[in-house]
C-alpha cells in the first residue's frame, strides 16, 4: 500500500467513526478521555523509553537544540500533559447545545445546535505532547482527527497512540476516531490537505515554512495562524507609566511568542518624554531597538536607523522597532499597512481615540491599555487553545472547543406547513 | 490588458477600498443604498432596455426558455427588486456589535465584535436581480465586492452598473467598493476564485455545473450550496393527519426546489396505513410514485419500483421515492447515507424518537413535526438569505447577513499587563 493509499484508508475510515463520535454522549466522551488519562498513567515508562529512542536519534543526527528540546518529554512535561488532559475533561460539552430558539409568525421555532465538523486534519511538528492535547479536544468536541506529528517524534507518537486505542476501543468507539499517521514520508501531508472528502478542516501548527506550504497546498480549510507583527501605540492622551508597563510586558514578558509587541508607534507630542523612559528600561533588559528617522534624531545613541524591512519583520527576539507618528490615523495607517492582523494595543485615556482604534483596526485581537500578551486562548476564558487564526473565515484569533464546530438549525413545529 | 491582469486590478483595488466600506457608519451605508434606490428608479427606463437587448439576443441565441424566463427584468420584477433594497435597508446593521464582554480574572475585559469579511466575490447565473440583491447585502455588511453575473446578462449588469457606482460616490465612497466583472470571458471565474489574496470568500449561485466546477478550482472559501435530496421520515408514533399534511406540503408546495421532499420514509408499522392517505393524495396531484421493494409490494398499482439511483437522485419535480424502514435506526441509516446534508424532518408525537433525530442527523436543518419547505432564511428571521451552506464550516444552511462576517476579540484593560 503506497502513502496515498494508505491516507485514503485512514482518511475514510475516519470518515465513517466520525459519526459514532458525533453522537456520542458528554458521559462517553468524558469516560474516554478518563480511560486515556489512566492509560497515559500506566504507560509512562514505556512513552519515556520512547520518547528518549526519538531524542538519541535527533542528538546523533545534530538536529538543532532547541527542538531536541521541544522533543524532549520530560517527567514534568509528562505530568503537564496529564494536567492539560484533566482540565480538557472538566470543559464543558460544547456539543448539543441549543441557542437562540424564537418563534417565527409561521408558527415554527427555529434554533441551533451546535455540532462537530466531523473530521479535524491536524498536522504539526516536535513537540509530542500536543499530540494529547489535539486527541482530548477533538474527542471532547465529538470529532474524528487525523493527527500528523513530527517525523522526529514518529516513535513518541506511536507510543501515545496505543494508550489512545486502547481508551477508545475500552469505552466501545471505534479505534478509528482517532489515526496517528504512521509514516514519516511528507508525501502524507500533500495527501491530507487535499482530502476534503474526508478532511473537514486541517489545522497546522508549528514553523511559518509549514504554515506556508499547507496553506498552498490545501484543498481542504486551514485555520492557520502566520505572522504576529504586533504593535503597541502610544497616544499623546496616555497615562505615561501605564504605556511603559504595557511596552516592556508586551516586549520583554517573553520575545519568542506571537504576541509580543515588535513594533512601538508613539505620537509625536509626547515622544521625547515617552521614550525617554521607555528607551532606558529596554536597554536595562539589553533589548536592541531600531528606530524611525525621528526617533534615530531624538536618541541617536540608544537606537540604530531602522530599515524598510523592519516594520514588516516579526522578530521574535530581543529587538524592537520604534516610530514617531502624527497622531491616531497615522497609527492606524501603519497598522494596516505594516502588521499581520494578529494584535494590536492602544494605550490612551481619551475615549474616541478607543473608539476609534477598536473599530478600525483590523486585527484578531484588539486591545485598549493592555499588553499584547493576553492574546491567548486561555487568557480569554476558552479553556483550551487549539490555535490562533489570523484569517477571518469561521473563526478568527484564539480559538478553542467551538473552533471544532458548527452551527446546524433545528425546527420544532406542531404540524406546520409553509404557505398552509 | 488580459483577464488575468484585469482581475488582479479589480482584486487589489476592491481589497483597497474594503478598508474605507468596514469602517463605514450605519448611517452612511444606509445613505447609499438609499441613493441607490433612487438612482434604480431614476434610471429604470435605461436599465429595463438594457435587459431587453439581452432578452432579444437570448432569443435569437435559442437559449433554454427558463434561462430566458430568469433573464427578464419585468417592471413588477423591477418592483420587487426595489422592495429587497428597501428591506436590506430596514436590516439592523451587523457590524460593530459587541457581544460576550466578560471580566477575566486578570483583570481585562474581553469580548468579541462583529467586523466584515473584507472582499466578497459572487458568481451567479442569468437572474440580474441577484446583482442589487448581493451588492446590497455586501454594503450593508461593509463588504467590499465583485460581482460576476451570468454573461446572458451583460448588458443589464452593466447598466445596473452605474446607478450602483452613482450611489457609492455620491456618499464619498470609492467606487472600486463593488465592481462588476466587465467581461464574459470564462476565464475571470476561474481567477476569481484563485485570488485568496484579494478576495475574502466565493458564493456561487447557480446550477450544480457552476457550483461543482468552482469548489473544485477555488482556492478561495466558498459557501456553497450543492444537492438538496431531503427526507420526511413518518415515525409509528406520527399524528397521521400531520404526517399526510407535511408530506404533501414537503413535495407538492413546489417541485423545483432545494428544500422540497425527495424521499419519504415510513415505518413498517404504520407504512400500510399511512401510505393508503399518502399515496392517493400524491396521485391527485399527479405526482410519480417509485417505491422500494415493500412500498411496491403493497401498492402494486400505483408505485413503480425504486432503483437503487433514486435514493440519491434529487429530482426537482413532480416524482417521489418512497421507502418502507424498520425504525428510527434504519430512518437515520438512510438518511446517512444517501441524504445530501440539507434538511430532513421526522413526523412524530415521541419526545425520545424527536429528541434522536433532532441530535443524530447530520444535516443543515433538522425538523421536528413540520415541513422541510421551512429551511429558508426569510422563515428563519434572517431578513435576507445570501445562500444555503451545504458545508459545516464557517455557516451551515440557510446564511444571512452574519455569513459575511466574521468576530475579532476586543480587549479592554486598566493598564493590565501578562503575569504582571
Amino acid at each position: 500500500m503506497n502513502t496515498l493509499e494508505m491516507m485514503s484508508e485512514l482518511g475514510r475510515s475516519a470518515r465513517t467513526s466520525s459519526s459514532v463520535l458525533a453522537r456520542a454522549s458528554t458521559a462517553l466522551k468524558n469516560g474516554v478521555l478518563a480511560a486515556l488519562l489512566r492509560q497515559l498513567k500506566a504507560e509512562q515508562a514505556m512513552i519515556l523509553e520512547a520518547n528518549q529512542r526519538d531524542v538519541a536519534l535527533a542528538q546523533t543526527a545534530h538536529l538543532p537544540e532547541a527542538l531536541t528540546d521541544r522533543l524532549t518529554l520530560t517527567s514534568a512535561r509528562f505530568e503537564a500533559m496529564l494536567d492539560g488532559l484533566q482540565q480538557v475533561i472538566d470543559l464543558p460539552d460544547p456539543i448539543g447545545s441549543i441557542t437562540g430558539m424564537t418563534y417565527r409568525p409561521s408558527g415554527i421555532q427555529v434554533g441551533q445546535m451546535r455540532v462537530p465538523l466531523g473530521v479535524i486534519g491536524m498536522i504539526y511538528e516536535s513537540r509530542p505532547n500536543v499530540t494529547i492535547e489535539a486527541a482530548s479536544l477533538c474527542i471532547k468536541s465529538g470529532n474524528a482527527c487525523i493527527l500528523r506529528g513530527g517525523s522526529e517524534a514518529m516513535q513518541t507518537n506511536q507510543a501515545l497512540a496505543l494508550p489512545i486505542r486502547q481508551a477508545l476501543l475500552s469505552s466501545g468507539l471505534p479505534a478509528e476516531c482517532l489515526h496517528i499517521v504512521p509514516t514519516t514520508d511528507r508525501d502524507a501531508v500533500g495527501h491530507m490537505v487535499s482530502m476534503p472528502e474526508y478532511i473537514d478542516v486541517i489545522i497546522p501548527r508549528g514553523g511559518k515554512g509549514l504554515i506556508e506550504r499547507i496553506s498552498k497546498e490545501a484543498r481542504v480549510p486551514v485555520i492557520k495562524h502566520l505572522d504576529g507583527i504586533c504593535h503597541v501605540y502610544i497616544h499623546h492622551q496616555a497615562n505615561l507609566d501605564m504605556a511603559l508597563n504595557i511596552a516592556m510586558n508586551a516586549k520583554t514578558h517573553r520575545y519568542g511568542v506571537c504576541n509580543a509587541m515588535e513594533t512601538l508607534l508613539v505620537d509625536a507630542a509626547i515622544a521625547a518624554q515617552a521614550l525617554n523612559l521607555i528607551i532606558a528600561a529596554m536597554h536595562d533588559k539589553g533589548v536592541e531597538l531600531r528606530g524611525c528617522s525621528r526617533t534615530h534624531a531624538l536618541f541617536p545613541e540608544s537606537t540604530s536607523l531602522a530599515g524598510h524591512e523592519d516594520w514588516s519583520t516579526e522578530y521574535l527576539a530581543p529587538i524592537l522597532s520604534i516610530k514617531i507618528v502624527d497622531g491616531i490615523d497615522e497609527a492606524i495607517h501603519h497598522i494596516a499597512t505594516y502588521g499581520s492582523h494578529h494584535t494590536d494595543a492602544i494605550v490612551t485615556d481619551d475615549l474616541p481615540s478607543a473608539q476609534r482604534f477598536l473599530r478600525e483596526v483590523d486585527s484578531s485581537s484588539v486591545m485598549v491599555n493592555a499588553s499584547t500578551r493576553f492574546a491567548d486562548g486561555f487568557e480569554y476564558g476558552l479553556g483550551a487553545e487549539i490555535g490562533i487564526s489570523t484569517d477571518k473565515f469561521h473563526a478568527r484569533g484564539p480559538v478553542g472547543l467551538e473552533g471544532l464546530t458548527s452551527l446546524k438549525w433545528i425546527v420544532i413545529g406542531q404540524g406546520n406547513v409553509r404557505g398552509g
